[in-house]
């Protein structure tokens, strides 16, 4: 296969590696928490203090026990999910705290957004699994707003989602639902979540993450170790020292996961991009943010692991060409260059600054073209069918051959959104843009989502769970 | 390198190659120009009148004599540009009737916007070749269109152009012409212009096409020879038989090239596309196009021929998001399958209906972004610089760091347009979307535009040629 963007040599792949180990040797590497710290040290690794010099030999042992792929359960069993190999997984965004409204201007999220999206998701064509923090909700009492997003996605999704790594006692709630939602204890080998767990760059892990990741795997449930480092700031203003300085802090945590349950399930993340040279903020509709996907995935096949990156991202405040256009150069690189886990992949503005309801949809729609440009593709006689060219003949038409009739609704897409009319046509309907076509599609959307079919026992034994895991903060979501 | 498109294997090429050959023995191919007709006959090509029954032969021996790329003069030599191996060119819009204005709505486009769209591409950073036929000039002379498009080439721009393929006629003027420009004769190898010949789905050639291919070849110009298919209308509903057909038909094309004028410089090109099913209308925004495309560039890299696809095309009617993630995939599709001749990579709307000068603007800046994206990368040492990282250290900061400052506009692409302002920036500035900002651009970028440098003789001989071509029809551009 040809390309044209950066393919690593093996001998430049090692280089990488080399370099990751001899900084995590020599250098060392933070983690602020006291449980990683012991099983740190409980597993013979160097620590002076809560810096830990993570030799060649630990990240090699870790790495061997790490699953090439693994399978995360949803609630209802069709909506299971490979996580690794040649599949991939489309999620929606995460982290925003506002939500950009049709008018174009932001306001601070709440659960209901949160809901809402819950809610796109379970009937959506194109992304695969729940999201977490999708939209901060801000009138969710602070104890309880992890409570409230995983019992929505708990309640009104039967798609697999993810977990919460805030804090230990947010993992920790997430694991005892996740034992109430799906009635089993952990070890099965088949997580219900995948929690993303980022390092504190450069080279530290904070104590959240750190504890939640512990707390996460020793569960059950897999996590995403990623980076997210920008290049000139904090980190090298190469990109393949951001890669070096990456691929440190994730082995770092992965190695961490291995120590502390041993086969734990693990992705391999990146959300590492360029510093804005005017503004000096992270840039995520950034060209190098694509180049360092495409690198960052070839380092974790490398490692024989699942890899993550980011999707459908720009820096664009509104919907408009730009955040197409941003949006679909780092999906399409994502999907092309194998990532498995692809996280915002529908929704996200602003880099990451709000979730955009429109968005989301008019996301969806370049999700399944992106789909059906990967799709696998048959050449044989039959498809080629040199026979129907000759019967046909110079000047003639396919049209009307049955074969068209049989075939066109498998072999060509057909746009929900995207408009193909004709200028008066437009003209007529007021000449929509694609965010008016996808706003006009939001009501339908939310208003035809139905409630995954649930014994009434097992909601009511989740939802108890839920509450007694918030101690009496109040539930939004039940 | 990974890729999740579809990659063909030998087994699979060699099909498809033997299922065109097989189409152009038995059923043949109508070439409607009586100048053609005579070239294969005299070459021994069995013909049935107009029909052609190229054999196996035929086909290889044509192909032995293309060159794998070629050089295509400018008017300054620094402008120069290779076709073909692993550089590519990007090339403006072609054949669009209307102008898609500021405010949406569509004008028949007049002569002044061809020029405009010539001054844009004089001075644009990613546009690495003139056009031809950018926009159809409505106030043009009929008899002196193609002139007044050729001399606006040559008097305000001094980058390579396309040459006009439009019929005998015109393509003789355009050898005629470029002769008076460049002051040299035919068969030196190097030529100054690529014309487009399209042929006539299926399985024929226009008069129009066919004698200006061959006009233009003994003139010593380059060709490109593509076929338009709509999956399901003018060829198979199967994308392999979109390309069997395709193959047949452009192999039929380089054949008549290289009887005409053996080691003629061709490029193997497609312009197909799905049929939308809704109305029946060519889809150029659909995903199949990017199939399409992708593996219309391994057949040519078979054949050792340059590639030409489509790149920014998109079926809406305005600069939106659907425009913007449309003709991302398409572009970034062209670059990373390795075509070299990337036609309509700025400015194109609504399935080649309309230019937009909003469009090219922000087109240009998404084209930059892909060539970022496809830049070469060194992994060396240097560039990984395990030792900085180490220097950091846990929690330090590489912002200060000289080298930061040293590598920072080499290794960071600065967008010229792309919003990366925060909210409240952008809301003082009037919330622009991309289409807005790139309309800002307009007036500055046709204002900055300079006549390049020319010795008055050689613009008068120039003119002077025109003016006899045009054989006292008016001409705009002089």
């Amino acid at each position: 296969m040809y390309t044209r963007m950066h393919t690593f040599t093996e001998a430049e792949m090692d280089r990488i590696h080399e370099a990751s180990l001899a900084v995590l040797e020599r250098t060392g590497i933070i983690f602020n928490d006291p449980e990683s710290v012991e099983i740190l040290k409980s597993h013979g690794v160097r620590m002076d203090g809560k810096k830990a010099f993570l030799s060649a030999k630990d990240i090699e042992s870790a790495l061997a026990s790490c699953p090439a792929s693994f399978t995360v359960k949803a609630l209802n069993p069709e909506n299971d999910r490979k996580i690794g190999g040649d599949d991939f997984v489309m999620l929606p965004g995460y982290g925003a705290p506002f939500v950009t409204m049709s008018d174009g201007n932001q306001r601070p999220s709440v659960y209901r957004d949160y809901e809402d999206f819950v809610k796109l998701v379970q009937g959506s064509p194109s992304i695969d699994m729940n999201g977490f923090l999708m939209v901060e909700p801000s009138d969710s009492d602070p104890r309880a707003a992890h409570l409230d997003m995983l019992l929505a996605g708990l309640l009104c999704c039967d798609k697999p989602l993810m977990g919460s790594p805030i804090n230990r006692k947010a993992a920790d709630d997430c694991v005892g639902l996740i034992r109430a939602a799906f009635g089993d204890g952990p070890g099965d080998g088949r997580p219900a979540t995948v929690s993303l767990i980022n390092s504190l760059t450069p080279l530290q892990f904070s104590e959240e993450m750190a504890s939640s990741l512990v707390r996460l795997v020793r569960g059950g449930q897999a996590v995403c170790v990623a980076a997210l480092i920008m290049s000139g700031s904090s980190g090298p203003i190469t990109i393949p020292g951001v890669l070096a300085l990456q691929n440190a802090e994730v082995l770092a945590g992965i190695t961490l996961a291995q120590l502390a349950q041993p086969g734990a399930p693990v992705v391999y993340g990146s959300t590492s991009s360029a510093m804005d040279l005017k503004s000096g903020a992270l840039a995520i509709g950034a060209p190098e943010l694509s180049v360092i996907v495409n690198l960052t995935s070839q380092l974790a096949r490398r490692y024989g692991l699942p890899c993550r990156s980011g999707g459908s991202l720009t820096d664009s405040l509104c919907v408009d060409a730009q955040a197409g256009a941003e949006s679909a150069l780092a999906l399409l690189t994502a999907v092309n260059s194998g990532v498995n886990f692809i996280l915002h992949s529908a929704g996200i503005l602003g880099s990451y600054i709000s979730m955009s309801f429109e968005k989301f949809i008019a996301d969806e729609e370049v999700a399944m073209m992106v789909r059906r440009m990967a799709a696998p593709l048959a050449v044989g006689e039959e498809e080629i069918d040199a026979k129907g060219i000759m019967e046909v003949g110079p000047g003639g038409n396919f049209l009307t051959r049955p074969r068209t009739a049989r075939l066109c609704r498998k072999e060509i897409f057909q746009p929900r959104l995207m408009n193909r009319m004709n200028v008066e046509g437009w003209t007529a309907k007021g000449s929509p843009d694609l965010a008016r076509l996808a706003s006009g599609k939001l009501k339908e959307r939310l208003e035809s989502w139905k409630a995954p079919d649930m014994d009434p026992s097992r909601r009511a034994d989740i939802v108890k769970k839920a509450r007694e895991l918030a101690g009496g903060a109040p539930l939004l979501a039940a």
